[in-house]
Formats: C-alpha cells, structure tokens, sequence
C-alpha cells in the first residue's frame, strides 16, 4: 500500500483517500517528537536529493516550455538549489512552532463539581488542490502531519514530475520518523477528473484547501461535498479619512497597492473624503503614476487628475467589482465616512479593508461596523498574513466565516473536543 | 414583504431567503440593547397570545390526531399554557445572557508595534430545519436574533398552524425591538421539496441547523450545499475499569442509560474489565433490570448473565454499532483499557465516551486517545448538553470536527473578524 499512490492509473482517489483514512488514528496517537522527526526528516531529505529534485523539475520546465507557457508560469514552476534549500528551511521552521495538539482551553469549574476544558485535535484528512507551484507540495505535507492530518494532494499537471520526487521524500520521511507512510498521499495522474473525484469523498476527507486563484476556488464549492476553505478573492478597500496624515497616508496607500500587486490582500479601491481629495488624489496620482499604476476614477476624482498626464480614466460599470491582482488603482470620492462605509458594504469581497484617520471615534466606528475578515486602522491591507500576523505559519487566508476567518495558522487545521472530569458524577 | 412569509405557496423560499439577507447588515450593526428588546417583546408576545397559540395548536392536534399519530408524537406537538409559559421563560433567560457579539479575544501585539484582535460576528443567514416541536420555532428565533443572524425556519407539516402564529409573534416582536421584520423567515408550505430548495441557497444561506433525527441529518449533510452541523446520532461507551469503585461506578452507568434513554448522549454499551466483570455485570443486571434495561452482551458477559433472569441476549452482528434510544444496554467484558479503546475507536460515532476508574494514568491515557466530541472520566455521558456544561444555551450539538464540536452556545453561531491596529504601518 505504501507506494500505491504513486503508480499513475492503477489507483482511484478514492484508494488515496482510504489509505490515509486508514492512518488517522496512528496519527493522533503520534507524539509532537515523532512529527518533528518528520519535519527534520523532511529538510533533509530535501538537501540530500537536491539533484534528483532539480533534475525531475527540469523534465517539466521542458515539458511547460514546449507547451508554451508564459515566463511567469515558467518561473513559478522552477526548483533551483537555492528554492529547495528555502523549501528545507521552512521545513525547520514549522519544526521549531509549538505542538499545536498540545494546546488546552476553555476551561471551566461547573457549579456541579464537573471541570470541563477542551483540547486540540486533529481534523483527520485534508484534501488539498494546488496549481503550478511545486514547493506547495512540501509546504501542505508539512503542516498537515504537524497537525496530526493526513493529506490528499492533487497538484497542477504542470508539475507532476517534481511533485512525484517531492512526495517519495515526504513519504520516505515518514518511515523514518515511525509515522505511517499512508499519510501522505499524491494523486499521480495529469486526468482532470481526479480533481472532481476528491471533491466528492466526503466519507473520507474532511477539508478541502484549495491554493491557488479564484477559478480553483469556485470550482471546489461549486463541486465539493465536502466543507472547503474559501478565499481567493480580495477586493481590498483604505478610506482616506479628512482627519488622516496625508502625508503617511499616502506611504500606506502605496504600500497596499504596489508592495505585491498580484496577490489578494493587495488594494483595489482607494476612497477619499471630499474634504481632502484635491491635495489628497493629485499626490496620489503624481506618486502612484511613477510606479506604473493606472487609475479607474469617479467622477469627482477625474475631475481632479484631468489636468495631470497620469493614466486616469473613467470607472466603467464593473470596475469597483474587480480585483486587479495588478497595477491598476479605482478611485472614488466620498462626501464621509458614512458614505465611504457604505461603498465598502456594496463592493468588498471581505477580505482586507482600512480606515487611514486620526480620529480614533471614527476609526472605532469603522472597526466595528465593516465585517472583512481583516479591518484596519492606519495600516496597509498588506498586513492580512499569517507570518504577518504572527501566525507561525500559514496554511490559507479564508473569506467565510464558518470554522477560520482570515489568515489560518496551525491552530485552524484542527478541531476540539471537550475533556468532563468528575467525581462519578450523574445527572439530575 | 414583511408578511410574504406567510402566504403559503406565492412565495418561492429563495425569495425568503432573499429577504432574510437584506436584514443582514441591519442586524451586524443592532446594539445588544435591541436584540434583547426583541427578546422581551417575544415573550410578552406569547403570554398575551395564550390563548391563540393554544387555539392555532388545536388545529394540528386534530390534523394529528385524524392521521393516526403516535401518542407521544401528539405529546410532541402539544403546546399547553404551561409549556407557552415555559418557552417564554426560556426567550428571557437568553435574554439574561451575555452579548455573544461583545467578545474580543486573542489579543496580540506584534513585533512591529501593530495591534491585533478578534471580535464576534454574526455567521449571517441560518437555515434551520426541525420536527414536530414547535418550541423549536421559538427557540431558534431567540437565539438567532440574540447573537445578530438572520434565519429561515423549516419546520415539520404536523405542526405548520402553530408555527405559523408563532413566527407572527415573532416577527412582531421584530418591529416592537426596532428591527427587521425580514431577520425571520418561516417556509409556510407542507411541500417537502421547500426543504430541498432551502438546502441549495448557497448564495444565500451561511450554515444548516437540523434539529431532529438521524435521518434529518443525514438527509441535510447528503443533499445540502450550505455547511451543514452534523450531529443526531451517539452511540455512546462508558468503560468501568478494574479500579473503579464499583458501586459509584453503577450508578453512573445507570444514570446515562436510565435517566432519559431516547436522547442522543444516552449510554448504548458498557465495557467491562474482565477483572470486575464477573461482580459488576451481576450487580449491573440486576439493578438496571429493574428499571425496564434489556442487554445485549458479548459471550463472556451472557455467561456471567446466564444463571439470572433479566433479559439478557447474545448480542448480534450490529448491535455494538446501533445507537438504542430506548432501554437496551449493550455488555462486554473487555481484558484491560486498550481492549476497551479498541472498541470505542471501532463503535464509537464520537458523540460522548468515558471511563470510570481510581487511576489518574489510565484515566489520561483514555483521554488523551480518545477522540469524541465529549470524553469523561467519572460522568455520565448525560453532561453532553449546553446547558450542563455552562454555555447558557444550546444551539445544537456538533458531532463534526469543523466549526464547532460537542454542544454548541450562542458563540458558536458566530464567526470573527481581525481587527489590526496600527500608527500608518507598510509592509516591508
């Protein structure tokens, strides 16, 4: 059974998915030693065969070259010496966090006598579904026998060759550290149905983690039956209040929009207070336009950048609906904070959205009332990360709101249960 | 649209749906103040609506009563001064509750001098589909309100006259409190395709609640698009060591059989250490025999049971796999605890499982190993209940590991938000 999931064809998902079933309960019982064992198993496994992984890598960058695929696809795709050496040290890093199984809360004296906590456990088996990049691969078997999870993995067929490697390393680190090799299973085919085949093993699995865009992302709720953690999608919002430094403000802007324009917390829309927006979007613009953004303006911000060469144009219909993942900034101008609110409630996906003011009653105000998965109060949305956030590690930034919201560490691939000690209590 | 709810058949349920959606962001935004207002008004409602919710359960009382309905069915049905007084004393002790949307928790000041927390926040629109008891309609309407949700009411066809008047007072109490009316949805048709149609609002609809059955469950998880909370089913364990003392050991295992037998945290097998076997299972016999308990049992406590005339049988193939809910006992002797922990991973639906013993190691060992939604040591499995463990009320209980597990409180209808806190800091 150890090596069934990687002969391509001969095995259904399902066999997958049952054999790491069948390896739940070992893991459980698996002290935080033997995980980390793993861990360490892992890195090494890693440094030794660094030549073995670059060369299976070099089978599908010819493979994705030939098909065509654009430079940042290739790039993406690619596992040099120094990527594998950071894929190591990560590794190590999840060793050194805290045994997340060994956390206990919630503890409570009950007028009876009875004393309740709750301790963590695992949630059993994650099912993950990941586009081109292979490091995800070492990433997600990682955190998930960290955890105490089994895993099923269904990479991108861009990347099979080096998943393979990568997951022979994984698996061969698990006999080493004493865990069973099922854990870990990889589903070696380039067939598009294995991925719909996961989704509907709800006997099996328990979470669905996609990683990847917002197509993947609606795919797996469309066809899951199983929970999936939803995300991907940031439409990202910071209201430029009157009150605001502007000066700094601007710096935060910059920030939430250039720093890393393709990813999902970066910023869509900037809404500026009337009172401000003169000074306030002609500095924007004339700073923004330097680093190649384009703007998508209202109105009343138009009329502002009119006079400038800047790359203004009108916001069409859908604009204030997008996330760029790009260097393209919507403007709008609000008469307040009410109406700044207001356009947030309208048009963010909640993901990450901000206030910048110096009137903390304001900030206050928009605190409690937006429900993103992040608000903030004078900083970039960029902030919405779990190392960020001092996470540790993260496993997914979630947009739902059931089970984790926001950006997801260790603790959120877990459950609970509750631990009732008495004294041969009965009750009445 | 206030009232569209209740004309049978004009109203499609995405169109209550809808309407319960568009009170969302009314409710996120009520004070504590309103939502208890509404609890107040709802009470009220019911005691000066007396005699017309006696009048309304007439109606389905003779509808039941002409097809045939058990008697404890009707008891089920019937709504009587007494037990309208009852639920109006059970909306007010919500009311006396803590405001769940209050809570900020897991507070962190991160080494870049921002601040992080988390607040409650409602989960948004809950589906909640339910049987006979039309206190259910009440119940689920106190606590969705309380902790800021909107929710759609799917009861039972036995009962659509009395819930019908119920969800009147509701909604009433709705307008009385200030909010709106739409927040509570009643799908006012005995048509059994509106519960599939409820199933599929995704878009519309953030989680499931089946209050009833196994089969209501297990119709929900197959069919539902929406999140749904898995419970209903326990097949429950209590394993009496060789240390136990014995006598308080009985009458533990008594208490979880006999004190209210058809509920889900009642005892279905008992383990018996085969050192105290012989005296327990006797004694065990004998006591519980009197209070109605047949026994299903293992070959080795039949031997035991033989001499005696007390019910007892050869258990079959699938009794150790079949949740009673009535006054049969499964019995088998079991040669130390990891016998015993064998069969509870085996058997077990991980609703409720304990150990009774005098020896702290074993008892952490059985807690540590076994993962259940409850795991005791010297209880009665009867503790799994909301209100016996301190949350107030209870929602629901979760025999999934996502989301919330064991029995659910107002906190465990809400998700979170970060809130991060900064002085105008960029991502470096």
């Amino acid at each position: 059974m150890s090596d069934s999931s990687l002969t391509a064809g001969s095995t259904s998902v399902r066999d997958l998915a049952v054999a790491a079933r069948a390896s739940v309960l070992s893991l459980k019982r698996s002290s935080h030693e033997a995980r980390n064992q793993f861990l360490f198993a892992l890195a090494n496994g890693l440094r030794d065969q660094t030549e073995a992984v670059e060369a299976a890598n070099a089978i599908d960058l010819a493979a994705a070259h030939a098909a065509g695929l654009a430079p940042a696809m290739l790039d993406r795709l690619r596992l040099d010496a120094a990527r594998i050496k950071a894929m190591a040290v990560d590794v190590e890093h999840v060793a050194s966090l805290p045994d997340p199984l060994a956390q206990r809360f919630d503890l409570r004296a009950l007028p009876n006598g009875l004393i309740a906590h709750k301790r963590r456990v695992p949630l059993g088996v994650l099912g993950v579904i990941y586009e081109s990049r292979p490091n995800v691969t070492i990433d997600v078997a990682a955190l998930a026998i960290k955890t105490g999870n089994a895993a099923v993995l269904r990479g991108g067929k861009e990347s099979i060759s080096s998943n393979r490697i990568l997951m022979q390393i994984a698996r061969a680190a698990l006999v080493i550290a004493g865990l069973p090799s099922g854990a870990l299973q990889f589903v070696d085919t380039i067939d598009r149905g294995a991925t719909l085949e996961l989704l509907k093993l709800d006997d099996l699995v328990d979470l669905i983690i996609p990683r990847g865009g917002a197509g993947l992302h609606a795919f797996c709720r469309r066809e899951s039956r199983i929970p999936v953690v939803t995300g991907g999608i940031g439409i990202c919002h910071l209201y430029v209040d009157a009150s605001a430094n502007l000066e700094r403000a601007l710096n935060v802007v910059r920030n939430a929009k250039v720093q890393r324009p393709t990813v999902c917390n970066a910023l869509d829309t900037v809404l500026v207070n009337a009172r401000v927006a003169n000074d306030f979007v002609l500095a924007l613009a004339e700073q923004l336009s330097q680093d190649g953004v384009e703007f998508r303006c209202d109105a009343a911000s138009l009329d502002i950048l009119r006079p400038l060469n800047v790359g203004a144009s009108a916001a069409g219909d859908e604009d204030f609906d997008t996330e760029w993942l790009g260097l393209t900034l919507g403007i709008r101008v609000v008469d307040n904070a009410e109406a700044a609110m207001a356009h947030i409630e309208a048009h963010s996906s909640g993901h990450s959205d901000g206030i910048l003011t110096e009137d903390p009653a304001q900030a206050e105000d928009f605190l409690a009332r937006i429900d993103s998965a992040a608000v903030y109060w004078n900083a970039s949305t960029r902030f919405t990360d779990g190392a960020e956030l001092g996470l540790g590690a993260e496993v997914a930034v979630s947009t739902q709101r059931l089970h984790a919201r926001g950006p997801m560490g260790l603790s959120e691939l877990t459950s609970y249960k509750w631990v009732i000690e008495g004294d041969y209590h009965v009750r009445a």
